[in-house]
């Protein structure tokens, strides 16, 4: 993606502590209808030197707005993204999917340095 | 069951990561009453190099409708059949009923390649 | 219909009081796509000389799991075919659908003698 | 029933006030299965000289235990017992009942002096 | 009782506006049982020239604690000396009692000017 | 809009009843910011001899997913263009937008004919 | 008991996997007041040759309707004839009791063959 | 207060609606105790001319985070000052503070032109 | 304190299984400030040779309620008694207490033989 | 920050047993913006010697009101000041901070001596 996920330095690096980022707000589109998949996805990680700064996380999720993309796809996509960004010492993203045919799915996928 | 269970390339196969997809809308048929029954099935799998295709896997749980088949015997069957449709490395399937006499029940089986 | 809906006489004949059924597991398929569709049925009436039997209600319930017809006129059809059986002096139907291409529907008729 | 509800002065006679007692407790018989039947009764009412005691309010409740009676009788005989009890100036009596063949089932009725 | 209700002057007295206090924390003893009963008091006014003041309805509700008192007197009660404290337009006093011998009771006195 | 409202016949146009649609994944765009909205819009109507179809509804809302327009005007907006496609007895629109700035709004607008 | 625990064939022998029966309606009598005790129970189990058949589970439960017994024999007493009765390799027996003089009691007993 | 209710035009003056905003974060100070008191804040009006811009009314509420004000001034307090921003046909201001001393409050103003 | 926690022999020694307790309506004294504190008290153990009956432990709590005690040093004494008098291989007891100064306290204290 | 934390003398320090304080009135500034951030903490510990008192802890959450600060830093700064303190055997900060930009978060750190 085009959008910067920006970082500030780890304000307490000698202490393995957790981070989670809720957004109950991100969309993106079916790559086979067109048609907007609507999600909550869940960051948590542990940082190492940098943390992830907020409101470049905001237009990161954004840029997904109209990108087609499948809901394994995209989870392992962020996954891999953000742990670029901030080389944190573990990491895992959970996105949750509102219904589509009656049917709802989660994907959880986690890195460990 | 007649509804193949169709596949596509796990996108990202040489991470250890969790599927879930939840279904309400389950209905079978009591094999004694005839009457039906109703649950929600939750499929939780690690995929190994295919995953599950959302459409079909609707049209899959859709072949039970009218079909005549116990808590139990439902629950085993549908993880036999997954497990054989995209080889998953690991696999559980929950089965919540209504209530019928006055209990409710719930049935819960996993796979371990 | 074919099931018949049975009726018992009133206990309370001059005394105007309230009766609700609530049905969670009503379903019938859309005649559209063929696909299922499910609702919660709400029956709420004051009745005059005959009140509804429950088990010959669910077997009413029970006729629509196969036929094909829209909420709108599914809902009326019920009221019609209610009030025909057992001649309330109110009446009333409600039925709320689950979750369709992302929009969850709730349709009320009303009837008063 | 034998069990005799009890009442004491209502200790302020001149004002229109509301009294309600809900029992989430109440089993009676289903008269044609023999079936044991569950509820949550709420009485409401406006007391005019007497009020109901509770501890006799409780052991009238116990006498159905083990008695047939269908839904909308029992609902109407606990309004006129206990209306002829503590000669309200209102009262409401709401039966709300578990499921049974996947229906539930509320009864609300009403007496005005 | 001896603590005494303090009032303030109402800050807006040329507006019907509404109040609301809630107490989840009032206990008071069973007359009959000795025993402690708990209780939910929510006050609802109608300010005319005086607002009741805070801390004093705290220390007036704890003169409760000890006494001996059944559920209809003592919301009459509160009713009416906190109406002779503040000599509101419209007050309404709700308390919601935990279950006794399987039954949980509500009462609710209103007064208006 | 582009996106036609489409129209089925009322097949009960002899009785007025309510019609509830609940979408939970309506988004659109701030003017002034261009950041995305995201609201749970809810249409209500009593029809005359039009009812909505749901799958143009759903492509309806669709259109408003890169559109900047405020609050206000998009709940009054929505109301005017159903209003005109099926010609209700009454109709209301209620949209319940997410967190913005500490602040949550909904928007409620009714016609009758 | 009287009431014969029936059984079937577990249609899965060679796959552990847990069973769960919920049932709201447990009703027995306290031995030292004769009032009536209420329960939730919960029967977790891992079949090995043989599952408990939901009819006559619920005709079992039901011949505590009016014997007198403690919660912890009860408890104890249904993972008794229970496991007689299936021979399962681990079964679990959880009973959640209503309220009694302000107190709420949990029993949970455990099998492992 | 300094801080100004910026309005704009209310695009669709004609028709009478519903506008709400609600704000959990509302904090003032407690001017006997110096303590900080906690509020949700609900604004309802029906706009004539104007509607109140968002951002502005953030900045207004956020000017009482260091001020010393009871409960039902500051809540007459920001229904005159918002009537007087924006005109309205109709306001109401909703105020629900968080426990202090056991209780809780809440103070409903409503302005009618 | 002087009220006798009572026992009873336990009905199945040779089987170690968990027996709760749930008491929402706990209240001591502040020994500061001389307010009411409020508490529900769960005490969890797997008896030994006895059981703890429980309208002696309703009465065992009656005791502090115009005690004057601190929440950690209430909670371990509790504790403290309750294992001197029934002698379990293991207890906890957990105290949740309501809101004091804006802040909510829970102590949980384990013993084991 | 300036507030003390005072300490009481731990009543059980022979026991290691957990205390759990939650606050969900915590406020700090943004460093960025300037605008409020609001928060609830939850202080979990072990306490050795010494017990955190409430009061002081109050006011010690106080001092953040108009603070300016990140909240990775603040909730490493409470942890370190409170073990500092009290001297725990193991403590655990949690921070959950309500919505900005359509993302809320939480931070979790532990100190185990």
């Amino acid at each position: 993606m085009n959008a910067k996920i920006e970082t500030f330095q780890n304000p307490k690096p000698n202490r393995k502590y957790l981070i989670t980022h809720i957004h109950p707000e991100f969309t993106s589109v079916c790559p086979i209808t067109g048609l907007p998949d609507f999600a909550t996805i869940t960051i948590k990680y542990i940082p190492d030197g940098l943390c992830i700064e907020l409101k470049s996380l905001k237009y990161y999720f954004l840029e997904f707005r109209n990108k087609g993309i499948f809901y394994e796809a995209v989870t392992n996509l962020i996954l891999d993204e953000l742990v670029d960004a901030c080389q944190p010492l573990e990491m895992e993203v959970i996105t949750e999917w509102s219904f589509r045919g009656g049917i709802r799915s989660v994907i959880e996928a986690k890195y460990e340095k």
